[in-house]
């Protein structure tokens, strides 16, 4: 029962989290700022990488960083990494094992840049490879399909954001994660009867936008991992280019939609494919009018800030990838070939 | 007809395009050595996104220029881009129209970085938002599903890295992808036959490494936009953290996977799919070790250096979309609820 026990347990370790490690943080901060980076180099894989992205907007849109996701192979099949003057090296990886990502950090040490491990084992060779360290604390994770080192990577990220800005009500606000993700977790039985409509699903495509463009990405890899369902993630900007032509009647499309500034854009797609396209919607939000147009509507909190959502907001997706795997006679315990730790080069 | 001979246009306009642009991709390499950039801020939707990742690759592993692929809606929706010191602002787009990639541009020359616009349409809003322009002289392209704009995409950012790196090899080895392109469309017939074999697929997965991630992203977005298959792309890394967990016996994947450094990386990626997981397997190589993996082998030329194996791969893989639309029953010319330009916010 480790999968369902750890997604439970996520509002006790972001709590512990957010406690445990505002020091480092600061420090960490305080290094950052004297070194004067102009933009964020980020080498992650799988779950690791969906935080990515979320730092890709967060500290985008309210420390001014850009963010660039690294390609590993570039320094290890091809040897050839780029010049990286003046960037911040960052690499997350729960298990900070995988030899690619390790790569990352040690080339830009080499180049004479700050590193910075984001990790749940601080005595990995990526923690050793770098010179700041934060441990995400999740304590340890058992189940094959990551849940609380996603939520704990994304509150590092959160943490380092607040302490960037040195926004007081941003502190404030990451007091309350929490709180709000423990409500979200009281939804747990009307999401178990929910899935079940979706036990014959074996594809579908999942939309989230802006901040929650990770969250889609992590929905649709738990999906994949551990439903076998083929899940695409886009944004709902990359979805009209193109792949939108693959929507008939009934296909399942999940969104998570919370209020924000990308909803309006959001609004406008899902109520686009519930009334031409007819598509099924399976909708995360806390908007009555995203809500109102999916057959399946699942409530956020009310009160969170955006910048928070993608926290709150993969907790009711991870109980309906669980509950959709044990809908589908599958074992979320043991996901058929994939391992806790791979180790790609 | 237009999409059909928009396809066998290629090698024509691959020509075309290396002989008209020479001077001016000249001219774009002194403006970007003299700005003493740091690294690469990229802006992209749909087709022209995936020319993004191919210069990612090219001119991260060839000219040591990272780059970070803009995330267009802190331009737009939320209005806090990040701060572009020392970047060059690059936009792609075929039509030059779309909104949110205009106002990076926008945004990047506001804040004095050197823009450049690679597009089709050197009147659009986007080349006027530029300082520098690579009209990439297509011609007029009718068919809704992009071909030809993206090869010369590719070529585009082919040229520029070769005159950046100022390599007499590179450049004769650009004069010859006209013909290796001319080559590869020989083989209309046979991909024709082959193509019938995946007339009820419904969702594949498309791999593609290093280089040719891009291949893999454009391949999948031409079956989704014509075929309405369920296609998505992976490098073989990112596939071996979790996504592997979809494939059961049977299961159709299609990899572009020529030689190159991480051709023993994608060559392990087939052996395991083809041996433990009995996959069905189209492959695109010039490597007979990964064609006799496949169900359906697709020949590329010999003798093609790896980093523009992108610009021809592509080709075959375009074909096979085309003709799986037709085995399908469907019309290449009409897919249904895309338009040719698609603007963002």
């Amino acid at each position: 029962m480790s999968l369902q026990s750890e997604i439970f347990e996520q509002p006790e370790r972001l709590a512990h989290l957010l406690q445990a490690q505002q020091d480092t943080v600061e420090k960490i901060v305080i290094a950052i700022r004297k070194s004067e980076i102009k933009y964020v180099f980020l080498a992650a894989r799988g779950t690791s990488d969906n935080a990515g992205r979320y730092a890709n907007y967060l500290w985008g849109a309210l420390n001014k960083l850009p963010l660039a996701l690294a390609t590993p192979s570039l320094f290890t099949y091809y040897n050839q990494p780029p010049k990286l003057d003046e960037a911040l090296v960052v690499g997350i990886s729960q298990s900070g094992q995988s030899p690619d990502i390790v790569s990352v950090l040690e080339e830009g040490h080499l180049q004479g840049c700050l590193t910075l491990a984001i990790t749940n084992e601080p005595d990995s060779p990526l923690a050793r490879a770098a010179d700041l360290v934060l441990d995400i604390q999740a304590g340890e994770e058992k189940a094959v399909a990551a849940t609380k080192t996603y939520t704990n990577e994304l509150m590092a990220i959160a943490m380092i954001s607040a302490a960037l800005s040195g926004s007081k009500t941003h502190k404030r606000d990451l007091e309350k994660v929490s709180g709000w993700a423990e409500k979200v977790l009281k939804q747990d039985e009307p999401i178990a009867r929910l899935a079940e409509r979706y036990r014959y699903m074996r594809q579908c495509v999942v939309l989230g936008r802006g901040f929650n463009y990770c969250t889609a990405f992590e929905w649709a890899l738990k999906l994949k991992e551990l439903t076998y369902t083929v899940a695409e993630p886009y944004s709902s900007a990359d979805f009209q280019h193109g792949p939108i032509a693959m929507v008939e009647g009934g296909f399942p499309i999940m969104a998570v939609s919370p209020r924000g500034k990308v909803q309006d854009s959001m609004l406008e797609m899902l109520g686009r494919l519930r009334g031409d396209h007819r598509a099924e919607l399976v909708v995360i939000s806390d908007d009555k009018r995203a809500l109102s147009l999916a057959q399946s509507p699942i409530q956020l909190p009310d009160g969170m800030p955006e910048w928070l959502t993608p926290i709150v907001g993969i907790i009711p997706a991870q109980l309906f990838s669980y509950d959709l795997t044990k809908a589908k006679g599958l074992d979320p315990e043991k996901p058929r070939t994939i391992w806790k730790v791979t180790e790609t080069h």
